[in-house]
Parts: structure tokens; sequence; C-alpha cells
């Protein structure tokens, strides 16, 4: 038997700004990550999320970014460790406290944007949080870029981790995601994406942009939350990975 | 035996911003009331803050205010119950991770400014904060402002309080200090500061303005942090209230 | 012959969230309110409005509100007459910045939300907000509530000023707009609202809560801008206006 | 004849916050450079160092930088050219609303931090800032690092330009400033800063850390305001510049 988590951002919204399809999307998937005020979220939406996840039976993840509401954390900022650890350590110990305010228990750590970006790629910064959930509470699993650096980091703080894949992006031989920039990044046929990933689960190879397969884990897939599509796409890889024997449930299951 | 807690409030720098003089007073205070990044204090502060207290074994508290750094959350909000519930789930959930993280426990709680002076104030936003406080964990204590509505409010919650009584500032004869905008708001001479307080802990008393005395419990003290007088207050005010048979210790001792 | 203006709030999107349909309202007014990166707005959806508005011939105004993005500028604070001034001069500055590098003129200030509540009540922040726009640009022209501190402040401070009415809120004896808390603050019917708005401009008078007429002045109309209805509303309006003998002119005209 | 201008960043406090020593240092500066509220200063701070300066006759320009206050506008972000051109213009705009306010002129444009080293470092930064500048009111001087893409890019968006140098800092061979990271990035002794500033204004040259000179233009120094050190070496550099012959004054003079 196959076994992925679909995960999910959450929580985007801010004040009087709506963003995100929460309560539609909720039922297809088995994790949230919420957001923890910095690059979006504000303490009211934080407790609705964690509210409606709790009541969906979807499991409760972090998802601290970095400080830009302006550019919704996806500008790389040239933060130091120490700033990475402060601010991951704020950031889940907020959304902790409204988990624990609801009775509910946190799942798992996954950084926002350019900070899961960074992370990846940069081995102190992927240090840092990794230490920043472990000191929180090392129980928490830390959700990363497959083969990246945030994972190889967190297994060495000691940390239970989970390989995130994406069905939607294409893979350079390296295993890192074809930048957004470039004109093949995206995959853009439902069909292509889901195959993509039943491959990556069933048996653990993507096929990359360079003609070649890539090794790789897939304990997680990102769905995107936005839009009357995603709704639609959530549905459906639900739906074709369950049918094809691979049994949807939590990372932590 | 009488005995009596020494509060302050710390940690309130803000990036390149120095404010107050922490190190200097930890030594003569038993509980620190840490800035939670909405009124004053960011990430770094609050990890270095809490350190310190731990280093001085000083105990920790949360020192949530209102979202307005350029006003120092002295500003009055018209903000709803709902907000102050989740403004202080938020803040005193981050100042958590930063205290799990260091392996320390959290003692209590005090509201900020105007955040503070509002649910002195107004019984639906008193509830909202001590819901708030219980929720995350039901052993905190909420320090409030004595004989006001969130004492009240916070016991009906269930949660223990501390009733908090200020040195330097005049009351009124329904408990309530003197506004700063008039002119005997504030005492300042020191010996009458510290004979004030010495009053209200050995005899549960105050004069107020208007010549009569006002029934008050004195469980802690607030020490103000900054500038060089307040250091030289607060070790007075130590030296003379253990003088004088007054034991200085902890709120949770 | 009668004139009126019709205004609409416009560029309070934020980042990546997106607020209001400025393109589709933007040919149904004749004068811009544009947010100024307080309650709402940023530094790209100013430039973008305020390329919008010149695009379709529509004046613009400066839209300042508190700073409370959170709260989207309509919590009440207590700030201060200076507060006040300062907040103002500060956001009319950023938008007048883009407005000279468009090669634009503008025309008007129109404070936003809680800010044009609490002048519209408060003489002395009235006045700091009039003395603010006049310093500015003495040929600026203020929108208040009419009838209002905002109104007669900015007169003395010799500011031209527009009186601004609404079509879907009731009002009170005392010109005042019924609280939105009231069940009849709204007025639901687009007919019903028309036809108020033709009879202030026509008439100078308005049927309040209590059945007895106000006597107002109506230079300018708040039109809405989100939402289909908005869209459906504004047309409806300026038909009408158009059809009974009421030309809709911007208010500098 | 030799000339030179003293230039000094003010209006940095925010809010509750204090920071430099502005009025003690305006004796000796010639042009301050204030912030404008994204990485530091308030509204009014801003409109209180505008006072100052005029009070002072020290021509004012306004300081804008990247929007992060918690770093102080000194971490770098991966912001694109039109984010740049957008910040420029809302703070520029900003700090023009008050020189108006107060029936000044703002004289030049110097970016801050991490703003002024991205934009000295990349043309396409830099064509943005000279552009935003430009629009909003072409007879503004922009300042930037001597012989860096801010200086060449501004005058070819037809800005009258100013290059600046810098006292206590060393120089690579290529004209940049040796990275703070590197144990000879200071000069600590007064007394060589003095002479590093004369040689550069009388011989065009600097000594740079290859033991080569390195021609550089020396329209402007720029003076720390931070600490009593920044007071007394203000005081100095003045006084020894005009001992040997540089006279000091504003660069548009």
């Amino acid at each position: 038997m196959y076994y992925v988590d679909l995960n999910c951002d959450m929580g985007e919204s801010y004040g009087a700004y709506r963003m995100g399809n929460d309560e539609a999307i909720l039922p297809y998937i088995t994790s949230a990550n919420i957001a923890c005020g910095y690059h979006a979220g504000d303490p009211a939406t934080m407790r609705k999320t964690v509210q409606l996840a709790l009541k969906n039976d979807v499991k409760i993840g972090a998802h601290p970014g970095l400080p830009d509401l302006q550019g919704f954390g996806r500008r790389n900022m040239a933060i130091t460790a120490e700033d990475a650890y402060d601010m991951v350590v704020y950031q889940v110990g907020a959304l902790q406290g409204f988990v624990q305010a609801e009775g509910g228990v946190m799942q798992h750590v996954k950084p926002h944007g350019a900070l899961y970006n960074m992370a990846a790629a940069k081995p102190e910064l992927a240090k840092a949080i990794a230490e920043a959930v472990y000191r929180i509470n090392p129980q928490l699993y830390l959700v990363g870029l497959a083969g990246s650096h945030l994972i190889t980091e967190a297994e060495k703080a000691g940390l239970r981790t989970k390989s995130e894949v994406f069905a939607d992006r294409t893979y350079q031989q390296d295993g890192t995601l074809t930048p957004r920039s470039q004109s093949d990044a995206l995959i853009t046929s439902d069909e292509q994406a889901v195959q993509q990933v039943i491959r990556m689960i069933k048996e653990g190879k993507v096929l990359t942009r360079q003609g070649v397969d890539f090794a790789i884990k897939a304990d997680t897939v990102c769905i995107h939350g936005d839009g009357a599509h995603a709704l639609s796409f959530a549905r459906e890889i639900r739906e074709t990975l369950e049918k094809t024997g691979v049994k949807v449930r939590a990372m932590s299951l």
C-alpha cells in the first residue's frame, strides 16, 4: 500500500482582505499549513482557520514566513541564521497559542515562500529553522522540499521530516524546481500533474526537464488553495490517487 | 510575614532601537513582563530577554499590547472583545514559544498600556483577555490593576490573579489611578512612593487624593525600567521593603 | 441646473490582496479617493490607481486613514490633534508624489473611515486635518460629512470644502448618519437610495429617521466600489441623476 | 577654492524610540538626509526634523529605505525595479509633504542602507530610483556612492548628481567600500579619516586597501550622527576642512 499526505497553505486572509477558499478545499486535504501573521494571516484568521481544520479533521501545521506582508513573503531577504531562528520560534509559538486554546495538537511546520526556498538552498538557514522547531517541540514534523537542505538539516537536528513534492511544477535534474521565470516551469495539464505525483509516490522518481529521472521522496504533495481550478484539481488528485491504490492520509498517521 | 512581588516591563527594544535597561534592573525584580512584538519587542529581543530573565532567576510573564508600535500601545483603540481575545492568544503564544525553546516556564500575563487600562475599565474586554489566557494555559496568573474588572473577570474565568499597585502614582477614591493628565498624578518623592507601597502591603490601604483611604490589595508592585533613576529607585524600594519585614519574592512562590 | 460629484474610495488593494473593482467603476464616477498606505493601499497600487484615474479623466483625491491596516482604518484610535496633522501630511504627501510623477494634479482630500468619523465629531481633529491640507496645498478641496465639524473647521482654515452625502445610509435628525449598529442604518432599495440623493441635491433636504427633514448640502455622493451590486448601482445612480436634470461632474469643475 | 558638503542621516527616531542626536549635530553639517518612515522615522519625527533643519539653515533631502523597520533597512531584499521606483516615489512624496507644509524646499534624495548599496551595484535598481526622483521633481539632486551605478544612471536620467565619499571607511581598488565584514573596513583614527577626505577633495584620489590610488569624486561626505564621538568627529572634520582651505557648504550652493 502507498500513502501520501495532501497539504495546502491556509489562513492567508488579513483583516478586511480575503484570500483563498479554505472552507471548500479542506475536505480534500489532510494537512493545513496556517499562515502566522508575518507574510499573511492575522490573529482572527489564525483562530478561525485552526477551528476549521479541527472541524474537518485536518492536521495543523505552522507556516512561518518572512516579515514582508507587502511582498507576501515571496521576496528573498538577506536574513541571518539567527533572524530565521527567531522568526520561526515567534510564529510557531503564536500559532501554537491558538492550537492550545482550541484543544488541538500541532503536527508540523512548513516554512513559506522565500523562507522555504532560501532554507532549501542554504544549510545555515535550514539548520536554524530546524533548531527553532526542535526547541519548541521535538515532536513536530518539519516539511521541506524533497532532497533539500531543509530535510537534511532537520534530520541532523533530530526532527522527523516529510519530503514535499509539487504536482504542477517541473523539476531539474538536480532535483530543484524549474524557476517560475522559465516558460516550462508549470505543468498545466491536470492529468500530467496527477501522473507525475503518482509516479513520484509509486516509483520514487520524477522525469526532469533534462529527460533523465531524478530519485525523489514524496511524503506530501502541495495543493494550491486559490481559485476555482484549485478546488477541482484538489478533488481530482485526491480521487485519482485513491483509485490507483494510494491512500491519502495525514503525514503523521 | 508580608510578601510582595516586584514586576517590571522588559524587552521593549525593537530592531536597532534600544529601550530600557533590562540587564541592570533584573537583579532587583522578581517578575519580568516581556513585550511580545505588538506595542514593542521583536523576536530577537524576546529571545534575549527570556534568556536574561532565566539567568537572573526572575519569573517570566507575557506583556501583550495593542498593535500600535508607533504609539507604543498607549493609544486606546476601539477593539472588540474578539480582537482582544485574538491578540492576547497570538502574543502570549509567541512568547511561550521562546520560553519553551529556552526550557523555561511562563508564570503570568500582564496586558500593556492602553490594553491594560481598557481592560481595567471594560468588563467585556477583561473577560475576553481572561478567556484567552485561560484557554492557552489555566495555570497562568493574570496581573491587573488592583480592584479592576481585569481582576474580577479573571477570577470568574477560573484564573489565579495578582493585584498590581503603583508606587509612584496617586489614587482616586474609587481606586483608579489619577490620570497622568492631572498635575498630582505622580509621586515624585522616592520616600513617599516607598511608604505608599509599604502601607498598601501591610495595611491594605492607600490614601487617596480625596483624603480618604481606599482598601487595596498589593500582590505585585510595578517598577519602571527606564532611566538611571529607575535603577536607584528599584534598589531602594527592594532594600526598604526587606528592611521593614516585607519579603520580596515572585508572585507564584 | 443642478450639479453633483460622484466619489468612490479606490486603490485599496495591498500587496497580493485585491480589493474593489476600480477599473469597472471608474467610468461612472467623477472623483477618486485613493488610499495612501495606512489603512489600505501600497505604493504600487497607488501608482496604478493614479494612472487609471488619469486615463478615465477622473479627478484624484487623497484618502488618508489611521495606521491600522489590520482594522482597515475602521477602529477609532485615541490620537491627538498633532497625530492627525502628521498622518495627513504624510499620506497626502505620499500620494502627491505619484500624482506629480504622472503629471497630474490633486483635487481633494477625504479622510477615511474612523478618521473621517472622528473628524466629523471632534473639532480639534477636524482643525488639525484642515491645517495639514492647507499647509500642503491651499488649493485642495476638503471633503467631509455634510454639516460636520470637518466642513466648518476646513472653512475656518481657509480651504474650499465639499459636503458629502450618502445614498444608501439613513440620517438622524441632527444630520448624523444612523450608526451601522442599528437595523435601519442602511437603505437597501436602490430606487429609494437614488431618490434620497436627488432630493438632497434639488431640495437640500433629507427625511430623517425621526420623520422630520434635515437641511443638507449635497456636493458629492459617496459610491461604494466593492461587489457586483456596487457597479450596477453606480450605473443606475449616474443615469437617473442625468435623466432628472442633475449634471454629474467633478467637484472642482 | 575647494568645496564640499557634509551630510548626515537624520530623523531616525520612531514613536517612543529615540535614535541619533540630530539637534547637536545639525550645526556642523550642511545637508540632512531625513528618514521617510520605511526603515526608520515616523510622521511626527519627519515634521520635527524638517523644522530643525530649516531652523539650522541645513538643506533637506529625503532618505528613502526598504520597508524593513525591524532590520533598519539594512537587509538586502530581492525587490524589482518597479518596487524600487514605487517605494522611492512614496517616501520622497511623503517627506515633500512636510517640506511644503513648512514652507521649505527639498534639495536632494539619498537612498538608505541596503537600498543605497543595491542601487550602487545594480543598474536596473539605480535607473528605477533615478526615474522616480526625476518624475517627482527633476530639480532634485541624487546622492550616491562615488563612481557607482546610482550616479551614472541618475545622470542618464537627466538628474544632477552628487558623489558621496566616506571618511571612516576604507576603499577597494575598484572604488567600492571594503565590506564591514572585513577587519580593515573601518578607519578608527579621526586624523586619518579627515586626511582621507581632504585628499579625496583636493587630489580626487583615495589610497585603496590594495595600495594603489583610485580616482574619486568627493562632492559630499557622510557624517555619522549617533554617539558622542560622532559629534566630536563632526566638529573636527568641519574645522580641519575649513582650516585647510576647503569650504563646507550645501551641495546645491
